[in-house]
């Protein structure tokens, strides 16, 4: 690495463009990715800022391994104060925009202040401008990007959709086939009036040390390519296990948590069938293509042909968390539906998981009663209606009628202007929607998305996989539905995810890498000298980072909770009958993840630990002690 | 600091002397003093190995900082498998043999083996050699010493007094005034007929930065200089606190922990006086000088003049813990007596704390009756009566008569050969016996005696100011007796500790450089560019190799925990009635101090802790987990 990277820093408000060093020391202290994307969100969004305000910023930062061509080091990280959980706001997505902004010769993207009217942010390697983006509002992400290819060439680009433009706070940005859809960020680009950003970069980047890298580069991918779980994990992409999650583990959420597993596939197994929604079934009648993220040698994608909706159109999907939130949760069996429901959502620049969960929710509102066709514009919203769910996506996207307005910043709020005790099955955690893991069954994983800083996530632990097989990176013996022992279990797992997100390495490579294959990288890419444990930290050091701003903003032991549902209704059948967290449960895993993480017993970072992280400033600041 | 350090390596049983390099990434993972020594132990010394059999090891390591002249840097740590606990033995002194072998150019010795003939190991620079140690054997440590001196002239000298030769399992080494007093390792000694080390050096280590580190040490000169702890401290050594800890805490055990305050202290205060042991009444009476450790700027060493017992003779000490074991604990409250007993235990070569605790066990089961003149040889063996101790020690030391062998290997051993439930006051924990803080009203302090590696100690995590204060080193709002919260805050001071065992930093200035100091210095000495993280993870590393060692032998759960009374016996009276640890409690400490650690619930450390420290090879062979 030349230097230790630059920062782009672009103010919307004033027109100004500045380039600054990233220091060495905190290069060294966070490595890139989300590291640097944490730190500088931290030091420089202030506590109490207004997530759609001019305060607010946003930074991008690729992954410190993701601009070499490194075997599935693809990802790039944005931060911003979240408009969802109004605390620390992350969405990491693999696409090629990081490996250009890199090209372009940037490490940290910081967009600020506020434009006044719709703006493309512009940038060609030094050349930077703030171009007018007023004849791109108002379209569909795909609608935008093919508009900024016709005008700019060869750019990659990342636009919202109207959701962002109507500051939904389940919005998303778009990334070419590519979706930075959780925590509303989608929200600030609408807020900053910042439709789209368009990159080209031409200078390759230049590694500490290029022969090494080249070898390593040829030894990983090897390894990745022979590695059984290669073939076994990604050649119906992600939704590989979905069989597996609903009849073995009965952990596959559907019809708003009310079950624990999907039961047509209960019905359709003992016919010998599968579920329409199982990648086994759909993926060979409709995958068109394959569209891996740059770097990927295990692609996941699994690009989709409708016939009956929009037939011809092709979507890059549905991975297993969108066959879960638009299929599962609204009890829709239909793959060529959930690829249709998959495309507006992408298309409208809304996050499926949450998109698909608020619905979820508006549904068991609607067959309760508690909604009425006056409250849905009409809609018969009930479970398995898919033009009812296409139609209240469009709403929601553009925030029209009496449902849009409902449901357009998700089931938190959606359940608060409802009132009714209908919080009592909104699923979310800190306003975000829960994924694709009944966590009555998974009681680690329960733990995870209690304390994750960006609310419910599968990924900040990536603990799932541990805890429903009982055995992983160096744990085993490990019992789904005991509340016992997940402290340090969880604490490691998000350590870890935090280093994977630093230097931008796919987690579902995380069979493969683990650590061992990290610190050789690292010392290529930028002549750092590193141990497993100075790796670790510096992921323990991001995750204190993250859990200090939300400290600032006042999250405390109280939001790290689970939605009512989790917390009194069984799972009422299958592998994981009986199961759910009791509410002793949870507060034993948080006193017992607490003490892992050096914690105060609320939940606050103790000065000791923070100090021991070097990060004095944020000890000082919001660290509990001495 | 040139290269990386020498090994020196001594075989007793074949003659061999070898020099050895250390290589640079043990050098940058362990530092030196207790990590190079630790990681050596577990190497070398296999599973089952007999404590004094041929195949234990003694590991001798000058602390990082030591050889430079670095204020209160003056700590060598010695290593071995204890024959007292069976586990990890490491004794640290404060002494100039670290500073002298450094000059002699080793960072570590290694003496292996076992001679059949007394020797005596001698060190000049480069010239070693094994000569006969005949004529010293039955010598006391005085007189052994003097003997060396007027053998080899200028050189520093450590031995073993007639316990050590006899094996004692609580006999040390005295090096000068100085003892390695604790974990038997004099016994190890014994076993290996050493009963000397001479060493003279001549070659001034050379630092990686001098000109830095001229700066840093009078920079540091000065701040511990004008620390106000420096003043209130040490005026009159470590015994300061002592009538604090008895009238405003109640936590000064005495009479065998039968009580956790010394009555009479409470008697003469009503009279305005001082106890007798208190040094604020003996310094200004018996002090005859003062006899600090190599670079120490503010020593607590108080040199006693005798006058009623061996007048005229000096003793330096006796210090606070000292005073609780020859004083408190015996109910001896004569300073003189104190000081008479300790120059006999350093005269034998026994560890004060367990030789004091130990017989204030056989006081108390001779005044409960379990024990008759018969057992005693005819001693009256009750608690004040100082001449009836001084006699138990010589029998100790040389296990004489029916006491001497029952004494000889401390409480644990003696009240296994005694039974009559003679164990419900045996003070140990894993074998050793306690210091001088009443756990029972400290309980942070109660688990960190529960879980040291080494068995009681109040070193290991040096808890005791924070618990008692209420507040410490990114600590505050601690409070002693409840049993909340103690897991992390454990760890973090043991962790801590272990970096200055590391550094050869003494423990007295911990209010003073905390982590604050060391990367610099470390900087100046080694040119490793270390942040507080990276010294924090080297003391938690070397705490889990210390860990592991045990774990290998075997040491579970079970043996985390404390002595009979303090589960079951309250303080009856003072600051701290009623309190004791209730055996819930210690589990409940152990569960969270487990979790912060990062060990199962059985307390052996898993493979993704382990794999974090940089500790493979460890993982494989002990860790827990996949």
């Amino acid at each position: 690495m030349e230097g230790y990277g630059k920062i782009l820093r672009v103010n919307l408000s004033t027109g100004e463009i500045k380039k600054e060093d990233i220091p060495p020391s905190i290069a060294r202290k966070f490595l890139g990715g989300l590291g640097i994307a944490a730190y500088y969100l931290y030091k420089e969004v202030p506590k109490g800022a207004d997530a759609l305000g001019e305060e607010n910023k946003i930074f991008i930062a690729p992954g410190l391994l993701t601009p070499y061509g490194i075997p599935t080091a693809s990802k790039t990280t944005m931060t911003s104060k979240s408009p969802l959980t109004g605390g620390f706001g992350r969405s990491v997505v693999g696409a090629p925009m990081g490996v250009e902004l890199s090209k372009a010769g940037y490490s940290l993207l910081i967009i600020e202040g506020k434009s006044d009217k719709p703006v493309i942010l512009r940038i060609e390697d030094d050349e930077v401008s703030i171009d007018d983006g007023s004849e791109l509002w108002g379209m569909t992400t795909k609608e935008a990007q093919k508009k900024l290819k016709e005008k700019y060439g060869k750019v990659k680009t990342a636009v919202i959709g109207p959701a962002g433009e109507n500051l939904s706070k389940i919005s998303g940005i778009d990334f070419e086939e590519r979706q930075a859809a959780r925590n509303g960020l989608g929200a600030v680009w609408g807020s900053k009036k910042l439709k789209g950003l368009v990159v080209k970069g031409t200078k390759k980047p230049k590694a500490y040390d290029e022969g090494a890298l080249r070898k390593l580069i040829a030894k990983w991918a090897k390894i990745i390519k022979d590695h059984p779980a290669t073939k076994d994990d990604m050649g119906y992409g992600s939704g590989e296990f979905l069989r597996w999650m609903n009849l073995e583990r009965g952990t596959f959420p559907t019809r708003n948590w009310q079950w624990g597993y999907f039961q047509s596939f209960y019905d359709k197994a003992k016919e010998g069938e599968l579920l329409g929604i199982d990648p086994y079934y759909w993926v060979p009648k409709f995958r068109s293509g394959r569209n891996p993220c740059p770097n990927c040698t295990k692609p996941c994608s699994q690009v989709f042909k409708l016939t009956k909706y929009r037939p011809g159109e092709e979507i890059d999907g549905p991975e297993y968390e969108t066959l879960y939130s638009l299929g599962g949760e609204l009890e829709i069996d239909d793959p060529e539906a959930v690829a249709y429901l998959n495309l507006l959502c992408d298309e409208y620049g809304l996050d499926t998981i949450s998109a698909g969960v608020t619905i979820g929710w508006a549904m068991e509102a609607y067959e309760k009663g508690l909604l009425t066709k006056e409250d849905t514009d009409g809609l018969e919203l009930k479970f398995g209606n898919v033009e009812a769910a296409a139609e209240a996506l469009r709403k929601m996207a553009y925030r029209e009628g009496k449902l849009g307005e409902l449901l357009a910043d998700g089931s938190k709020v959606a359940s608060e202007k409802l009132g009714k005790e209908s919080y009592k099955f909104a699923i979310h955690v800190k306003g975000q929607e829960l994924p694709a893991y009944d966590v009555r069954g998974i009681k680690g994983m329960a733990l995870a998305i209690a304390v994750s800083y960006r609310g419910a996530c599968h990924l900040t632990a990536g603990i799932y996989g541990t805890e429903l097989v009982g055995k992983w990176w160096k744990f085993d013996g490990i019992d789904r539905l005991s509340a016992e022992n997940k402290g340090f279990e969880v604490k490691t797992h998000e350590d870890l995810m935090q280093v994977y997100d630093a230097l931008g390495i796919c987690k579902f490579s995380r069979h493969m890498y683990f650590l061992e294959g990290f610190p050789e990288l690292v010392h290529a890419v930028t002549g750092f000298d590193m141990s497993y444990a100075e790796l670790m930290v510096i992921g323990e050091r991001i995750y204190n980072v993250a859990r200090a701003f939300n400290a600032r903003e006042g999250f405390t032991r109280k939001d790290d909770t689970l939605p009512w549902r989790i917390l009194h209704e069984p799972i009422p059948k299958g592998k994981s009958a009986g199961a759910y967290v009791k509410p002793k449960e949870l507060e034993h895993m948080l006193d017992e993840y607490y003490q892992a993480r050096g914690w105060s017993e609320e939940g606050i970072p103790t000065k000791a630990k923070l100090v021991s992280l070097d990060l004095d400033d944020i000890a000082e600041e919001v660290g509990v002690g001495h």
